[in-house]
């Protein structure tokens, strides 16, 4: 089975917060890889990753790190594929120093930043690229967020059940 | 009983900050309505209930919100009463993202904007746009002002109870 | 002619910010009075301002500081009028020092803060006040939101005339 | 022709920043459209716009924002499309704000954040989700980072040419 | 016993970072007051203080306060005694609010501001200002720096101690 | 003629910011010296200068700097005498730098931090300690916070003459 | 046995960070001494240190320190050995007082900064620096940097061990 | 003449910052070179510089870069020489971006990270580096720095000549 997206990390500790992407490509049945590999400390596994990704059939790339996260640029700027990145929160900053290290990409590289550990949000516009050109995947977009939509109004609903005095609904 | 406030927040998650304005419209028996509802994975349902509350009788509307906190900003759009958001700090972020996201309006659609989990005060100051009208709920806010007063004052004269050898008051 | 809205502000140096607010209220045929008093300088002056509003028929108080903005915060201590704060950017920081000393508000004495230099909003959110017991004002806002929407209906349309060779609209 | 690319902005004032996109999607020979509507003051024409976009045969779009840069999570809503948000800095603060506004997305509603002005970026990014199913562009993008790479290494040559004493390349 | 310092923080909540104020006044055996008053929730008796301390016989006010902490300012708007501000660490943010709300003071009422959660430097500080006309605080000042250098060195002194293969000292 | 004050900057191109403090001292006309000195570049000549300060007759000591401001603290670490520090904006960051530089002192060793580029506010707390022992200059002071009351107040005046058609005052 | 480099902290309470230099200095087997003086509370002896460290046989200082972290400012200032300075995050703020406090040091005194609390780079940034003259720690460096991708290679593999129903590798 | 010092710059657009490291070298007589590189547009070149360098004899590397400045950690990665990196502000956000890029490295891989703009600190770093093994380089920085002493010193000579009327020095 060739992996349709691949998700790397710059270390196992950004696993917990990954591995949110990697549940949602399950349940949408989306092939996929992982690996964990440092633009700092691996970086000629990173280049070889980069290179080979298009070849080895993946469509879309999804990156998360923390600190200085180099790795969704470094990982951009030797491929042409679509790279999304995730910023991790690390354990001084609040995940402002991953954000700005891979959103204030130069112009000519872009990576599709999303929020501070937003793994899930990466695999949703991971799975809206690939539904582009592949109808089935937009069929099951369309019904994920017919989903969420209903547990929101599910939820709403039990809020209506919560009594004070002077509410009303 | 037609609501005169209507609490709405992104997610029920939001529900441990916003309930202190519940609690605090049932206090002052202010009849109120309450709602979770997104501006992002409910879109329809909230531009129903922006177009429809001034209808139902709504006067104040209060949006509590995390993160990129659409919500109040969404309502005001649809709607010409006033509404006032309560930025609500998450998990990663220390609220800044919800206060920026609902402070910086474009000209022409404000949102009168609180503290960030700022339920209670989003309750005062729709109850002082209530009472410009009612001069009933002029005369509580007045005494509430005064019991904060006073609280504030038995307090102080708690803390005068303190020994230290050179406290001399 | 008594003034339904009272634009107070710090320093006359907020002038070309909290004029944007007096010309609405021209605009709007809204009566409103004018004042530059500080929380700091003058502090007696404010004190007889915000505990007199009320009594000179005053409904709505716009607040414009910059700097350690206390001005919205002390006139909200000495009134129950609702009370609206515009930070106004200073020449050291960007206005988040205001925004931080008129938003973070105690429980128990709101201000409804918009966003920096923000003084059109602040004059809008006064108006959906007065508007919820004024049809008259309500109508007029109703109408005023048209006119933003027709404009930017306008400014779209004039894009469209924008050419290049692969633009479609 | 019909627009693969749909480039939206909140008001013609960010047209300098968008129009980036707009002559590199120009030089792509990729077809675009161009509006301005604002999440906040033309909410019904964009959610008609952004429900409408996908039967038009949009691929991607790109929203830019300034300020509380409802825009592009508005827009994602709204569609299962992906959707780019470019921040544009502001009159008061650096772009921060925007930033926020669009970055922190709650789960299920992504939006693919680039750098501060960075609309050149955002065009580069929806082109190379278009190359995911188009050969042509693929080989495109593939020239246009070789030619990225070429302008560089001719800007360093050049460097090469400024002399100094003890300067030895 | 005249109280030379008067200490006032803006809630009782304040009370852990304040006291370490008051213990170090009653250590160095200088008569102080204590007091907790809100410039928002009690302004007339905060104006009743500030107005009131120099004849009491008040030399030097420190006042602690968090979020927008105006109680400083507003102090030093009604007394011309050196005011020193303590901004103190709240729920939400880490109490940067606090500091500008009391650093960024406009020309003419300065507000002398210490470390976040310093009310031991705001104490010390006071000290020094006493000093000026008092020789003995002079002496136990002197006596004090030399007791924290004292301790600095012998805790090097411990670290001397522990043994690293490789550590020579 | 003995200064009271010592004024003392990193650089003299922090004079255009610190002169203010000297003008003021010479309205109020206390003696004063100034110095501009480096705490990284010329660090004997500081050491020398904070030792030797309260034995020249100096009460209280002003010093300015910009970035990693070392100088006030660097001075205070040597003295006794009160230290009040002028956080001066530089030209990349907004004088963030400098405020938490020079406020963050740990415990024992306080620096007066004031406003960005506050050198006024600086020298008025300076005369606040020095009034604390000498009449003459407290009714100076009282009548200088006459002064600011005057302008503000004939300010409003000015500001009541500025007509619209819908302002009453 | 001479230390080549010395480790200093601004408090004993910064050890738990510091620690991390002296253990991998044991490791690499780098003589190395180690103090804790403060720049505020022991000046004198910071001096001392530094004008002697170069006669003493030290090559490179490394510095850690939390708040307004002058030490390896005040250090670098009196040696022209190069200084390590280690931002240590402190119990009010994230550290980033200490960032601006060591990385903002004006033209002539550099301070070598690394991340906060990130005393294990700066022993390698150290150990860098005395590798440019000591081929065995050159060799030692290369093994280190070895051993780290393996680490990383290993934990790749193990990851490769998790299995998704969807995941590939 | 082999170059000792490596600058490297992410852009030619960095140039008017880095020039000054070029022009303390040549001041200095230290053999250097000189390349603009970017590690997200042309990272062969750049993984073949950091790979090459010590074989060029180079022993530090100083690398200058904005926004999401990945440069000076990528070539860390790939070399075991010390490398210096220098924030450059760019036209978005005010240099922080480049700094928490570069100051945030992971453990194991170091970047000195200096002063936003701060390229002369990089190159006198730098050769503070280079004078641990070279008696000749480390009596020019005493000198160097005695220059910069006497320097300040003379301003402070000329301050002394400014004339106040209650100036005394």
């Amino acid at each position: 089975m060739t992996p349709l997206v691949s998700i790397i990390m710059g270390s196992t500790s950004d696993m917990p917060v990954m591995e949110k992407a990697a549940k949602f490509f399950d349940e949408m049945e989306i092939p996929f890889e992982m690996n964990a590999l440092s633009a700092h400390r691996t970086p000629d596994a990173v280049e070889t990753f980069a290179k080979g990704a298009q070849a080895r059939g993946v469509k879309v790339i999804i990156a998360g790190a923390g600190m200085a996260a180099a790795l969704p640029g470094v990982i951009a700027a030797s491929t042409t594929l679509p790279v999304i990145g995730v910023p991790v929160k690390g354990s001084t900053l609040d995940g402002m120093d991953a954000v700005l290290s891979m959103l204030q990409m130069p112009p000519g590289i872009p990576v599709a930043t999303v929020a501070i550990n937003g793994a899930l949000n990466a695999a949703i516009l991971a799975m809206q690229m690939l539904a582009l050109s592949d109808g089935t995947l937009a069929e099951k977009l369309t019904a994920y967020k017919i989903g969420l939509r209903t547990k929101i109004e599910m939820a709403n609903a039990e809020l209506a059940e919560i009594h004070f005095k002077f509410k009303t609904n």
